[in-house]
């Protein structure tokens, strides 16, 4: 049963801010009526729990290679739901960083007291931290990653029977100071607190994107786990937030877990463990993010609705953009919303649940294709968690709108534009490079039409540029040396030189004050001097230096990219670029027999 | 006249903080009493202000083309010599703007209390402000850069004179509240306020920079203008530092022309001139920096110093990287001084009296060399400046060591090693491209000695990969065409859909399981196979996409851009780049005579 552990970290991590984000919603409103209602509040969301549970089962019978949202949104619903399901996934993915690691930190400082002041920086460092050990290629390939999942569960389950007890022993918990504005229960305010602790149930969809990396019968281990998932979620979720309520715990002051944990057991060793196991659990759960992501980045590249180049599958550099992509982004929020759990939770859920309705309304879509036996209920299982989690979409995008959910209900149309315009842009290169039937000239390689003529631009004579010129031999009959002078002084000395090469090239000068090379070279190639003939390929020769420490790369090749750039707009013009290869410098000056301070003094 | 105020603002602007540093050194020491000595070290540095004026004068007789430390320092004292004076008027002109803004800003936040708080946004906003406005091009040209200068000594002037008729008419400035811990007067406290003070001398340097600027007679014109700004200084340090000490102000309190100004009119429209003026003629002594700056780094360049492409002369572009490297690194200064003027004067006057010094030191030498008439009395007021500046560097260099001068003491060493570094490096390229008459082989440009092979890496069959054969044919007959397939399969496709195009190149296919091109094609070309002969050429064909927006950049080009790069790294590969020019998306799109949502759902 370690497939439990190891999938689990980012679900059952979430009971460490689902409950307090609750009572955060309640609290400063309806003050002590809060510890009541909390419970309605969360018989909703484990209600939601077990439809999306149901729901995940049939996704997991039938994507035996692992159905994430993007692909059973693209399968059923088509393109675009598809495009659409990748953009709430990847804002899914940098919010389990943001809102994991804003909450690890919160359960540190809570416990530690004298960190707080060094918050953002801790969330930076952890960050930082799972960056560096993803680009570095920790994998969760190791059962030892299933042991912080059992100690955390270990942990709350002692704090919620511990808890339980002390209470059956006449235990009575102070009364909490509470400064609140006394307003009605309305169902705005219930609804509100249900959207915040919806993001209990992020991270079960997890189950049905893994199915293949559980032992065979693999769909059925892996229906296994979701539904033992879901009851540990049951129980820790459910088991915290009743507790809270007996507790009278503020979530103001801290984090709920290790603030239940001290009322229980005083600043004991068992406090220590749940501020701990619960710390760790979440930094696991973001560390989740830092394998997934990467690999929902290149399912997408590949299918080419974001650049390609990040596709290429067991390439270490595109998981590294992967990787580097999603901290930078989630540091950004983190320092944006000042690593404020409650801040970042809306936009979580938002991202969360478009996926999950997306998926779901997916499988309902298959059902009504495929048919099989009793496809009827199992459309309606499915259309039922679509319509459920669809409604709470609705339903957290309003209440937290103000809060920040904006910039979700925002960022996604804007990500799912971009990625359109991508997915066209290859569509339109891939037809441009087609070649059709009517192409009959261009599939005539061996019938030669070009006509290739060589242009060496060449700033003095030495062995870069005579080594060029004789290059320039070997591809073409038809070559000429192009000279910028500044006078008529200094072209003169060059021709002198050019001369004493007795070579057949001939040698092209042209003026400009300040040597600019582009701008005469171009008017060159256009003059009637040059006699360009349309249907010709030029080929401009330009040197490369390749030097051999980092820092000489800075005092070469400025003006020759520059120049390269220009001339590839142009599209008759080749540009082949000649490597020079520069010995070490010590070497070279050592060869010298001088003193480096004659060698400086002399030149 | 408008040779003075142009050259000026650096100079007199100094005014504004050089007696203010006095006091802030002498105040908490020795209290009431540095009203008194603070006339002692005016005095001296009044001398010095008249040893560096005579010691210029021969400057600018000699160099009528602009005199420059780093010019002089060269000349006469050597290559390593002249290095560091560049070094030091680097950090002179980076501080220079750090000092005059922070202090220009002061001006303003202690006229006007409510900006306090923005102190360092004002700074900021102003550096960028001058930036921009020197990368757009505005110049010193006009005169109507020479009225601020006028205007702020006009209003220190009325300050002086308002200021000693309000004492003769009995006014008694009230006592100041100053916390002091009482200490003796010191020598080293002397020192330390001399050291502070010496700031006061910072920009005079200018007149014999800029010689060739003047009207016929230049170097005469030039000795007067010298001449007169000394007295301007004299006059307007002397009188604002003397009437200082009878109007007992406390610099800690804001800077001190604004609340000497407010002492002696109150809030009144003068007091409002005198903190403008003093604010204006900083930011234009500021703006001096931002185009002396890149002049000196584009001589610097030329001689090989600092990276070739900073020289080009009036190529905007290179003159634009001396201006952002200026306005970033003081900018960077500004925030880690928090734009405190007390902690940055250490570092400025450390650079500047380097300069100094090595100026002074060249003079000294060359009339050893020269002679000339009364050679000997010129070389004792030469040497005479480089030894007092000398002494004076050190004096700063020790009693500011801790405050900040260290960061200079040690830069100044890095950056000449870094300049020597470069300077080697570019010897060292020249001697490997230089032809000697050792190298006759090389010479025989007609004699075609190298064999030009050509390998052209295929993806796919398309128009791209059909061009480049086609050009590849036109360069080499020894052509072949390259190509990576994942499996038997698609090598088995691409291998039919080749035949079809009938053509004389033969194709080589490689295996990799991730499409790597790079690997298989350099060991295809070591391999027996392939047969590569010493002296070969092999020319890489790649393609290069050219596109219509700039978001399509970052679509394309990146595996070839780095397989060019590794390429290049064997000196007997050419890559020639053959550009290909996309057309813009919408019009290919719109051929296809569908709505875009049904091409992307059919693709
Ligand atoms: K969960
Ligand atoms: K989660
Ligand atoms: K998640
Ligand atoms: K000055
Ligand atoms: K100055
Ligand atoms: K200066």
């Amino acid at each position: 049963l370690w497939g439990l552990p190891i999938l689990s970290s980012d679900a059952i991590s979430s009971v460490a801010y689902a409950g307090q984000e609750i009572l955060y919603v309640l609290l400063p409103a309806i003050g002590f009526l809060a510890f009541k209602e909390i419970s309605v509040v969360t018989a909703a969301i484990i209600i939601l729990l077990f439809i999306l549970m149901l729901s995940y089962r049939q996704t997991i019978e039938n994507y035996p290679n692992g159905g994430g949202a993007f692909i059973v949104a693209k399968d059923n619903l088509g393109v675009l739901a598809g495009i659409v399901a990748g953009a709430a996934l990847s804002v899914d993915y940098i919010l389990t960083v943001a809102v994991s690691i804003s909450s690890g930190v919160d359960q540190i400082v809570t416990a530690l007291e004298f960190l707080k002041p060094y918050k953002i920086a801790l969330c930076l460092f952890l960050v930082l931290f799972l960056m560096i050990g993803n680009l570095r290629g920790i994998r969760e390939s190791s059962r030892i990653f299933g042991i912080p999942a059992y100690a955390f569960m270990f942990s709350i389950l002692v704090l919620i029977i511990a808890g339980y007890i002390k209470l059956r022993m006449g235990y009575v918990p102070p009364e909490p100071k509470v400064n609140y504005s006394p307003h009605p229960v309305t169902l705005v305010l219930l609804l509100k607190a249900f959207a915040s602790g919806c993001t209990a149930l992020t991270g079960i969809e997890a189950v049905s994107n893994a199915v293949p990396n559980f032992k065979d019968p693999a769909t059925k281990h892996a229906k296994t786990v979701l539904l033992l998932l879901s009851l540990v979620i049951l129980v820790l979720f459910g088991g915290t937030t009743l507790l809270a309520t007996h507790y009278h715990i503020v979530p103001t002051e801290g984090a709920m877990l290790v603030l239940m944990a001290q009322e229980i057991f005083g600043k004991s060793f068992m406090y220590y463990v749940v501020a701990a196991t619960t710390f760790i659990i979440l930094v696991f759960a973001a560390n989740t993010a830092f394998s997934g992501f990467p690999m929902l980045v290149a399912v997408m590249a590949k299918e080419e609705f974001v650049p390609r180049q990040l596709s290429l599958k067991g390439d270490k550099l595109s998981y590294s953009n992967g990787i580097i992509i999603l901290a930078l982004v989630s540091a950004l929020l983190i320092v944006a919303f000042n690593g404020n759990v409650t801040a970042l939770i809306g936009l979580y859920a938002v991202g969360v649940f478009i996926s999950f309705t997306l998926s779901q309304s997916g499988m309902f879509v298959r059902w009504f294709k495929n048919k099989g036996s009793h496809w009827h209920i199992k459309a309606f299982i499915n259309g039922f968690g679509a319509l459920t989690t669809f409604v709470v979409v609705i339903i957290i995008a309003i209440t937290k709108f103000r809060e920040g959910a904006w910039i979700v209900v925002l960022l996604i149309p804007l990500l799912v534009f971009a990625m359109i315009k991508v997915k066209l842009h290859y569509i339109a290169v891939a037809d441009q490079l087609r070649v059709t039937p009517a192409d009959k000239e261009l599939l005539d390689v061996d019938h030669n039409i070009y006509r290739n003529r060589v242009i060496v631009p060449i700033e003095s004579l030495n062995k870069a540029s005579i080594r060029a010129l004789r290059f320039a031999k070997t591809i073409s009959d038809n070559v000429i040396a192009f000279n910028v002078s500044i006078n008529e002084e200094q072209a003169k000395k060059l021709q002198e030189r050019y001369k004493m090469l007795n070579c057949s090239i001939p040698l092209v000068i042209r003026y400009s004050p300040y040597r600019k090379i582009l701008e005469p070279l171009l008017e060159y190639i256009k003059s009637e001097e040059y006699n360009y003939q349309k249907g010709d390929m030029i080929t401009v020769i330009i040197p490369k230096f390749t030097v051999q420490r980092w820092w000489q790369k800075i005092l070469h090749n400025h003006t020759w990219l520059f120049i390269e750039k220009e001339l590839l707009k142009h599209k008759h013009i080749v540009v082949s670029v000649m490597p020079l290869q520069l010995k070490d410098d010590d070497v070279v000056l050592k060869k010298k027999n001088k003193p480096l301070w004659k060698i400086l003094e002399e030149d």
